[in-house]
């Protein structure tokens, strides 16, 4: 199998760590985001959507989409667990992972996208409008993980899961929508601490 | 446990085909969006989010985000299997869940939340440019499902999946949008005729 890769992009950089959480190598093609190679006719053969990561598989069967991607690594590869273990674990890991998703790291791309100048030939129509109608989703997204994270170790409770990786990969991304975590939101900065330390982060 | 569940919304809706499909009554709270008891103080006590579906365990725990809470009862009542069987149908049935939802029902519901003037009080502050940026990504994300159909029975593969679900939610919610399924598009139709002749879609 080989990985479809892109440097500096928060989603492949989800599977990145995933992969280094589980201690898995595999061979990776690197997909140049700013050279356009994902509009590309010969990447639009692996994945129609013409984005990254994809992962092929030995038979051409191709998984995209992130968490997709890290769910077929946990099922062939269970330890260490990442996607929880109980049902209970199980539901709270993808209500965590979701709510990173749509209340975070949406809300992120879409201010950065819609409002950053060096978007404006991948995003087509950029609106400003959204971008500043998102902004202030960021703070109210953050809020609510620092919240849940006054209360836990990790977002979805005592273990490490994909939920922190997802969140982690958005609260990194924000640099460029020129936003950042506030000061008063010590258990969201304590646990961004943390789960950077890991050696994981470094990917 | 009970279910907090409303009627018309797609996202609820989710949650009672999958359900049904498992053969699971549950007793259900029902909150009314019209009248924004979702917004009431007494709601956000269970959903600080303010949004249905949410399941309450009887510990008192609660899950939100639709598939989350689907996952849960995978977990604890697996026949019929609805998120794949093996390693890789697992994964598949993840990426066409998430395209599904990507690439069709976030348009959809953009569409209609930014541009319908019966949502000016639900969506603060309505967009209406950002209404019609969506509306052709509908058609692209019908494109997709089409796509795919042509080669498979159902979304991701040969078995009825929650995929289908979150398709069969997203499109029957294309109503309000002034939207339809293009007479082209024959084997999206073939599909959606056979997942609506379930019992389940009833609910």
């Amino acid at each position: 199998m080989k990985l479809y890769d892109s440097v500096r992009a928060p989603n492949p950089r989800r599977v990145r760590i995933f992969l280094r959480e589980k201690g898995i190598e595999i061979p990776t093609v690197t997909v140049d985001l700013a050279a356009f190679e994902h509009r590309e006719a010969a990447f639009a053969q692996v994945n129609p959507l013409r984005r990254t990561p994809a992962l092929e598989l030995d038979d051409g069967t191709v998984i995209t989409e992130s968490v997709a991607i890290c769910r077929y690594f946990e099922e062939i590869h269970p330890h260490p667990v990442l996607f929880g273990r109980t049902p209970l674990e199980k539901a709270l890991v993808e209500m965590w992972n979701r709510r990173a998703e749509f209340e975070l790291f949406v809300p992120i791309t879409h201010t950065f996208r819609h409002g950053h100048p060096g978007m404006a030939k991948h995003e087509v129509p950029q609106l400003a409008e959204w971008a500043e109608i998102n902004r202030p989703k960021i703070m109210e997204g953050l809020a609510l993980l620092n919240e849940q994270l006054s209360k836990t170790l990790f977002l979805a409770g005592d273990a490490f899961s994909i939920a922190d990786i997802t969140a982690l990969c958005a609260i990194d991304f924000m640099k460029p929508t020129k936003t950042k975590v506030p000061d008063e939101m010590m258990s969201l900065l304590r646990w961004h601490q943390e789960v950077s330390s890991r050696p994981s982060a470094l990917a």
